[in-house]
């Protein structure tokens, strides 16, 4: 049973208020799904009431709610999420045209660079890793499918970026506006913009420890039939191991020939 | 628009009515977002509604709810997922305590082993993938994040079906009954169960070839603390290059040091 909770008398039924829509209540138990993280893998009700600003009869229905669909496990006191949230984002990944398509190109990609590459999509301000192929090395960088970086400093986010018509663009940049994550960031809405109409002039990009020391990133965009940009894809690498000229010079044609196979096969699916 | 209807008239509001509650509500709402696949990447107002048994009118709603909560795009007629439904199985796996500590342990085994490494959790009488290290061998298995496959005839799920109380187990093979899946399948409930038990003894288990012709695949318990069971991880092949025997000489010492190395480091954690 649930702490500070007498069992014999029942939480009160919510009413109906106005504003207490089932959008909103909807919105509520998604947000309680996303209160759970590596800080907080296991909450008690109180936690999750807390974290979600949720009143904690309000908290308990929905995480019954979850529980009873099988997304949420409880030893009665503390909660967890269950597996079946997986279903959700498997829902979204195998809906992606080009998530079974692109494995394997990038399986082969990823043997004969030797550096890991990875395909993500825009979503308001930030990329979404959709597939990530690592490389074998110890010291390889740790961001699996789900995870989001701001668009404006990495090289996949400037090539979906350098498709988006000014008024978006404009829009998106005032709303977050770009902030200095290493001495190389681009900040500068207009120098930033300058980079984007090369990016979509040559037709890749690249971004040289703009997102953090050290990391060097190429990217070239994937298209759908319409020519429309559905996502990018990149090459990641150190930059004491490779560097961006030896990227651009040896990694470039590899990328958006496997870029070009992508765009071919998804063109030719539907 | 949405087609077959007048934008002039509004939907009309669903009244409350007995048994549709709150848990209802959120139910069908993810119900909408798990009738999005491979085969339905892009659905109209009617398909959602075809194919999660709701109205027109339910479905609308919870489309537009989705749709505002940005989990959902829409082109006016079409609706598809967009990436931010990736955040919700996103709190889960970085809310699984093996999740990160796992990743270079299995990295290093592929290395080594030059077979893919994969990690699952029990779900009812599902294993779900958690983790998964690809081989870069073009015929590698495509099993992503969140596939699911039956427990009985894999090695992850015997694993783990090992450590469940008797009265659980037989509840599971009865709601789930085993199915031949090739000719190797075991499917009479007391031969299983004995598998079980050596499984359970030995601390490993093999299956060959039970779900699929050709697929081998070892697997050994990941412990945490208490000494539970909360996941397996395997290394799996294709017979034609690792027999079973092969894979017990060579893979099994190696698997069980790495899946002790994580659950030494999990013991360690909290």
């Amino acid at each position: 049973m649930p702490d500070h909770e007498n069992p014999t008398v029942p939480a009160p039924a919510e009413a109906p208020r106005p504003g207490d829509t089932y959008v909103q209540s909807f919105a509520r138990g998604l947000q309680v799904i996303r209160s759970f993280s590596a800080q907080a893998p296991q909450q008690t009700l109180s936690e999750v009431a807390q974290r979600t600003g949720l009143t904690r009869a309000g908290a308990r229905r929905i995480l019954l709610t979850l529980e009873g669909l099988g997304y949420v496990r409880s030893n009665g006191r503390q909660f967890s999420l269950a597996p079946r949230i997986l279903d959700l984002g498997f829902a979204y990944l195998s809906s992606l045209p080009l998530w079974n398509l692109a494995e394997p190109v990038m399986e082969r990609l990823v043997e004969d660079v030797k550096e890991s590459c990875s395909a993500a999509v825009l979503d308001g301000a930030d990329v979404v890793y959709v597939l990530r192929i690592p490389t074998h090395k110890i010291m390889s960088i740790n961001l699996g499918i789900g995870s989001r970086l701001p668009a404006y400093c990495t090289s996949m986010g400037r090539t979906l970026l350098a498709e988006l018509d000014g008024r978006t663009l404009d829009q998106l940049l005032q709303d977050v506006p770009p902030v200095r994550r290493t001495e190389r960031t681009i900040v500068d809405t207009a120098a930033l913009k300058e980079q984007l109409v090369k990016v979509r002039e040559q037709g890749w990009c690249l971004v040289d420890q703009e997102l953090e020391e050290g990391l060097v990133s190429l990217s070239a965009p994937i298209r759908d039939r319409a020519g429309r940009a559905i996502a990018a894809m990149n090459i990641s690498g150190q930059v004491n191991r490779t560097s961006p000229a030896y990227m651009v010079e040896n990694f470039l044609p590899k990328l958006r020939a496997a870029a070009q196979d992508i765009s071919r096969m998804l063109q030719h699916k539907s």
